[in-house]
């Protein structure tokens, strides 16, 4: 289903012939960096006054996370489609609706 | 195209009972840490190391962060595809082929 | 006045032999990493909770991230304390008092 | 030994009425954005390059990393000098040096 969204981003890519640069460590510091451009946003405020002045911006960090998620995807040939699949089963292992319901806990926190 | 994943997310998060905690700033902060557990197997390591020893949790935390990006689409009502696609037109404009090929620098950087 | 600090560290690091994988790229992703350590005490949590539930994790992330930081300034032959400095009265700079009061606005978007 | 820098620090900071925007939950994330700055230096480069290139603004950013350290340290009343002792304790501990010596893996993945 990304296979589109990838084809797109990389004719970008490989037009100005950046592909050298996109190893798999220096792909995950970037995705790093974007995500932390994305949470800029939200710095010093409340969520409603975050979008308010910057929905826009928001917008495009939250892009540029998935842009680079997508290339990393696509470098590693993981589909990333079965990925998310299994690790929503995963999740729901780690946490059992009965103990994790209605609670932000963390899956080492959860108690028996 | 995210419709149907964003929907199984969901569900996992509506059987937790979990929307009352997902406002967007503490997704943004939550993409972040995903982003930073996905470096983390970097860490101390090349590209390559990093996939021998870390491939499946690589792979796991990608699918964390997209989780969490596709999760903040929703609460946003962002149409992440469209959203993409307006970044992507929006970094050719940033990154002209010409000034930018076989360059990393940074668009504030690239000369006339 | 960093350097005690700085002896006991890089001792702890050399009884290890750990200067080897101690270049400024890789310091610099564990300085974010630590970060985001410190920062997974606050996620879902108001700034109350979170020190109420962690604050011994608080402390001792804390302590890492200024223990990479000493690092990184120790391999790059930084002085630590003229940098901060320099740095506030930079800050100051950016931030003028009669512009900034009370606001908390990134500095590009001061107005005059 | 941190006194007079948080001194200066906190003047800064108070003379722009900040205080009111510190909070250590927005705090936490300041100091994870300000690495991930220090870390922007590093995207797509070595050591060596980035350091060419960057290496005024590396000063800065880790110049600000520290001082957001210090100001959380501040505003949670904690004794940053004794926690980084403290912590270089607790690292001696999870990273004995006849198990650790020579080797980057996280002390989850030490053998016995």
């Amino acid at each position: 289903m990304f296979k589109p969204l990838i084809k797109e981003i990389v004719e970008f890519r490989d037009k100005r012939d950046w592909k050298q640069f996109h190893n798999p460590k220096d792909l995950a510091i970037s995705l790093s960096l974007e995500a932390s451009e994305l949470l800029e946003n939200f710095q010093w405020k409340t969520s409603e006054a975050a979008i308010d002045d910057n929905i826009d911006n928001i917008i495009d960090e939250l892009a540029d996370v998935v842009i680079y998620a997508l290339l990393m995807s696509n470098e590693l040939e993981i589909n990333l489609e079965q990925a998310i699949k299994r690790k929503i089963r995963k999740n729901s292992q780690k946490y059992p609706v009965d103990k994790s319901f209605g609670s932000s806990k963390k899956y080492t926190d959860l108690q028996d």
